[in-house]
């Protein structure tokens, strides 16, 4: 009986298809693909690796030795008892989405500061207005909470619009690849905050940084700093940011929020000084994130075959 | 009598007015600052130098040597006869606006490529969907029409984003600071129109380029091309456009139009695939511009006043 690979995802095409199937079939397993995870559960039982972002996956395979999301959050996987297996790892893919969540910062600031929302509103009205105050990347200063591949290649891509300072913050204080001018430890961004013209946040949903952005921290922003929020909606208490933007002191971008998807009745909705996106920066259905993710997959999967250590493994107590 | 200098432009901020009062009465000069034209037409009998943006301003200053305008463009001067005083030079301010505008060009690429007016309407709804298929400007081909200051300053900026291409089209087919990949001769644009993904267009309102980009070159663009214009209307044949828009074959952000105001029945408010923006790209009301604006024309105010050349001169038969 061949190994068997269980891959859901209904983002695949079928050229990542085969090419999976190529990649297994040469390692002595049989793929199986599923566009839902309801229609994989029958075929779980004798799962050894499962390629998928749901919980059930884990929850549903007593023999499971790796699991891979291909997400590169793992919040749904670090419950206790999530994984039915006592065996298995977790991967993400992290380093899939760098390059398109980082569009979706720089395209959140633009949108911000050259207030295309209210532009959007007066072409709307096919009203010719071109008199309203905007703002620039150019001089700001930036600060990236998260300094991981999408903190990484947006500051990249920030660099080029000429800001005033990139400043990143982590736990370790490194300068990955010197993309930042300099780097200040997590616990003490207190500092830099009121030096902040555009706060980047990136970081995982996990309990050290829940709430990270609470109320106190949101007051250290100076009047009209602007927050973007890519990475989990646990990282800012909501309700304090949106005081603060119904205020008029702050202004945000958030693609996450604490409940997803955002309830129809939430206040949120009609927020000023507010642009949502319904979770959308990592979107799955970039083709070259596809690509990197399938990429990504078929490399651990062939440190997996040969016995080499696994490329992203998930620590699941530190949840990232 | 003092020599005089008249400034109209309803955005200096008094740190500006101080600054040019200053420098203007440092080599024998009055200043006169007006928000509007209409206040300024009594002051223009005895204008030696003009800072402003209107052809009124020419037409009604006799004694005119010099107008220096806020602006890029100088469509409005071009005319014959505009110059009251057959003396005047016109100068104008090319290299304030390629960073504001070089933003609005990767706010617009990333606002059509992510389908962010899609997504707006969604959240307009509080809907949560999130499956629209979305391009990148990763590994996109990008062709800039004009390798001027607007030009150079995007791709500066897009270079950042990892495009498969960067191909400037101009006239010299010089390659400005190496910033693009090869540079097209503006007669052999025909050539990579075929292989462009995203085209920027920055060109000048002239004769030579009033609708260079006609029906037969925007079919030269293949399935899907992005078209952006920061340049001006005049440029593209705008029914030729319209009618490939609504064909759904190309898709257009565009801040210029062969009108403006774009009157308020014209058909391109509703045309599907297309951003429209009321020609605020370069707006004055981003403060790094308006400096930008005050020291480029206090720079050349001091080569008049020494007898040097101006750095920005016009050439009013070529139109820039």
């Amino acid at each position: 009986m061949p190994r068997r690979l269980v891959v859901v995802n209904p983002a695949l095409e079928d050229a990542h298809i085969s090419q999976i199937r190529a990649v297994a079939e040469k390692n002595g397993f049989e793929a199986l693909f599923f566009q839902k995870t309801a229609q994989a559960l029958p075929y779980l039982d004798n799962a050894e690796v499962v390629f998928g972002q749901s919980a059930r996956l884990a929850q549903n395979s007593p023999r499971l030795r790796w699991l891979c999301t291909p997400s590169a959050g793992v919040d749904q996987f670090t419950a206790p008892g999530v994984f039915a297996s006592p065996d298995a790892v977790l991967t993400n893919s992290s380093g899939a989405y760098g390059v398109t969540i980082a569009e979706h910062v720089v395209m959140f600031a633009l949108e911000m500061l050259r207030r295309q929302t209210d532009y959007s509103a007066i072409v709307a009205r096919r009203e010719w207005k071109r008199d309203l105050p905007v703002r620039s990347i150019k001089n700001s200063h930036v600060t990236l909470l998260g300094t991981g591949d999408i903190g990484q290649e947006a500051a990249i891509r920030l660099r080029a619009f000429g800001p005033a300072s990139l400043v990143g913050v982590n736990r370790g204080g490194k300068n990955p690849k010197g993309l930042f001018d300099r780097v200040v430890l997590q616990d003490a961004q207190d500092s830099v905050l009121p030096e902040t013209d555009i706060l980047v946040i990136s970081l995982p949903g996990t309990p050290e940084t829940f709430h990270m952005l609470d109320a106190r921290r949101l007051a250290l922003l100076p009047d009209q700093a602007l927050v973007i929020n890519v990475g989990r909606g646990s990282v800012i208490d909501q309700k304090a940011l949106e005081k603060e933007l119904r205020g008029g002191r702050l202004c945000a971008a958030l693609d996450v929020f604490e409940q997803e998807p955002l309830p129809p009745d939430d206040s949120l909705w009609d927020c000023p000084n507010l642009l949502i996106a319904p979770h959308v920066a990592g979107n799955m259905t970039l083709p070259y994130t596809k690509e990197r993710i399938v990429s990504l997959f078929l490399e651990d999967f062939e440190n997996y075959c040969a016995g080499r250590p696994l490329l992203r493994q998930v620590d699941l107590k530190k949840g990232y």
